[in-house]
């Protein structure tokens, strides 16, 4: 489906099953295709929102302009206006992750719970040269595979899953040479530029569960627990010996941590 | 409600709610009344069967024999038959998760999901000496609680809810002064003796999650990973800065990570 | 040797060999004694001095005041003054490692390099109950043993050493039945109370070497790193596996971590 | 100086100081030239021999065939014959330690002490892709100093010491647009395809020192663990928050735990 921001950019959105709204929101270089294979479990309590970002996926490439995150706060939001929901929990990972904090810090009426996994409240000039790192290689397909995808695994899952890392990567490599796909990226990765609520993290009142795994590169340890410790109201799981894409690596455990969250009612119990 | 397991022995249990059965195990100190807080979440999806074990919170005293966890697991499969069920999740703390453990073993048909928290595949002989100063305290409450008490929380909690902690500690005090909870606590420190099944592991065959405790100085993280190591079909959770008491230090969290498990359907992606 | 604090307390202390002079602060448990196998290592290049804190050891027995760590910062710097040293290092552990932080505040001119093992900056509330525990099972040798010492290990040292632990009960618990050890037990661990230089931690010039383990029920790892976050010029080095007793658990890295921090001339690399 | 390995393939090395020597093994971007600034501290007490490999900093470039580590091996072996060297105790780094490794292991009577920093066991599937993320990158410059260097830092002291790394950008930069540089980099690169001595590990009998860092991206802290599980004479330090380059990290802790480890003798204390 396709919801057209400021009547003009066409964002691709999903939505599946019913009950209390979950938004879904895409790391860097994921999609709305993704979550196919989780929508089963997903959809069984909660109405499910699965979004491209503008200029990710099937949503429309943004050519004209540069852009910040806001731009997907922006479209983030008017897309639920337009879906008439008042308050929807939001699920992000890495990208998705900070525009969903962004998204509570402005809408916080709108925000329900927030989960953050594998999410740092700012770019950090490390973060910025990382990402300087992903787009010089752009361009060449087997050499942007190599800068940006093995460090997104745990070492050891890596090692471990060798044949289909393999066949992964033949993929990736055709998604990798196609133009719009680079220059999109090159933007995505621009976008990042300049993001920091590393001041502001104490406005969060949502319910907030945090996700970190042990060996995260890209949005590594410290970074989650920068979060917990200024997030009032937010829980800190850890996961030893995974990476940065749970998604792969451990996808049960992140259904299951998402789905705990969600279906849990938080109380203030005095025991 | 009772249930006169081998005719006889008076076992206290209760069941709340209905949908797939979680029965749920209790650590050495906790008893039925433990979980009352968290009913009205943990009812909400699930059918939930609280047992008091033999020598435990309100059911029947064992001073006629000498017993192990054996008992324990004996009654608890009996208890099921007569409440006619097939299957169900275990839910195990500590104590309770041991007695998970070895009835995953023995009944492996009727076991659905297991979910073991703060829990050790063995007592082992650091273990032994400890439940040794535990039951070497028996008899003086005030002694017995210094012994027992602050080793289950993380210094960091205990020293934030100082007044908390104090207020517990009243109601403590007067629970530890009580010669029938000094007896039976004698009995169940003793029927750990001898426990171990670090051989067994392997034939564990239904999914399990084990969540671990960076302050769990009771049932020490080397012990969850070594169960994770062990088990095939698990996911290991660890929780920075908290200790053994999940209970009272993350309420929100530990229903959370339950209610998660129970509700996600274990699949093999193929991603 | 004894030196006649104000003329009066008689303080036990050893010179060994020559060199920049190294004064090691005693656990709580510990002698001058405790060292004496380690005297060849540490000598090579260093001169050291071994002391029993009044109460401790062969020091004389204070009983007829209430006393805090105090004390021993004035008796440590009067036997240094009478030992004509001007500037020590000072390497302590636990209760040593507090004084040590005390004396280096009240004395940074005197204080070369601070060798902090396993040591906290206050005595928590926490750690204020164990006190509590251990002092409420003086009078019974085993009781005392199993409530201040097993906890002392890492779960697995102890375990995979337990010949070794046994035979080390044999002799403790006969320490621990002598009225003297009781007493003065009581009373130093009553002097820890009211400690705290959480706040005055900016105030350390000295290079510092801080050590925590990860099993450290005594100290716990949290403790170790507020003391490297607060002090200046510090390094902080985690030892896996390990718990409070790096003496016992490992003697050759113990003394490699202090010969090292010793030995090397701390700069400001430009690189 | 240099010494004709084979006759005629010429290595640089510097031999400082004089007392037990110690072999200095650099990491794969290093030279003898890194050491410079270290080596007052590390000479003081000792003899130390700073070594280039061939195709590294001052040595011969390998460009008439292709070689393994082997050629390290032998070399430094030959080296250390003609030094009249019977004893050595090496350090290395990285790539270093994994020569180190193996020169431990075809001459064990030559090996004294063995010093592990960030090195890991073989050239795992995941290692060999991080290798090649860097060759491909090689050419253009800047491409490379992303691909290579920020991952090399903890992205905390990265972040933190942002003038310093700029400046060190710069002349990064000049040194990678050298087509010598280059071409030596893709052969040491591929000279560690193939490494492999996970399962010879328990033959090492020299005193091993491992020191691993918590955000190391290039040899991970799983294959520090993996190395002190396998050597039985080993020693495992931890240093929290710091990355691959302890080097720039933490100068001084590097130089203190080298020295410590190599001046301590090692007993089997029977305590």
């Amino acid at each position: 489906m396709y919801f057209a921001y400021q009547g003009k950019r066409k964002m691709n959105y999903e939505v599946h099953g019913e009950g209390k709204p979950l938004v879904i929101l895409n790391g860097l270089m994921m999609s709305t295709k993704s979550w196919e294979p989780f929508l089963e479990e997903l959809t069984r309590y909660n109405q499910v929102i699965l979004v491209d970002f503008l200029d990710q996926g099937q949503s429309e490439r943004i050519t004209d302009i540069e852009y910040s995150h806001d731009i997907h706060v922006d479209s983030l939001h008017d897309l639920l206006q337009f879906l008439e929901l008042e308050k929807v929990s939001i699920f992000g990972v890495s990208y998705g992750g900070e525009v969903a904090l962004q998204f509570a810090l402005r809408y916080p009426n709108m925000t329900d719970k927030l989960l953050l996994f594998n999410t740092a409240a700012k770019t950090s000039y490390w973060f910025t040269e990382l990402g300087n790192s992903w787009a010089s290689a752009l361009g060449d397909p087997l050499r942007y595979y190599l800068a940006a995808i093995p460090s997104v695994y745990s070492p050891k899952f890596f090692d471990e899953h060798e044949e289909w890392v393999e066949a992964h990567k033949e993929k990736l490599v055709e998604v990798f040479v196609d133009p719009m796909f680079i220059d999109s990226m090159k933007r995505l990765i621009n976008s990042s530029q300049g993001y920091d609520v590393s001041n502001r993290l104490g406005d969060i009142t949502a319910p907030t569960l945090i996700v970190a795994s042990e060996y995260d590169h890209v949005t590594p340890y410290y970074e989650q627990k920068y979060l917990h410790k200024h997030i009032k109201n937010s829980e800190l799981v850890y996961l030893p010996d995974s990476g940065h894409a749970l998604l792969f690596e451990h996808p049960n455990l992140m259904i299951s941590l998402m789905l705990g969250f969600l279906l849990t009612e938080h109380h203030d119990y005095k025991l």
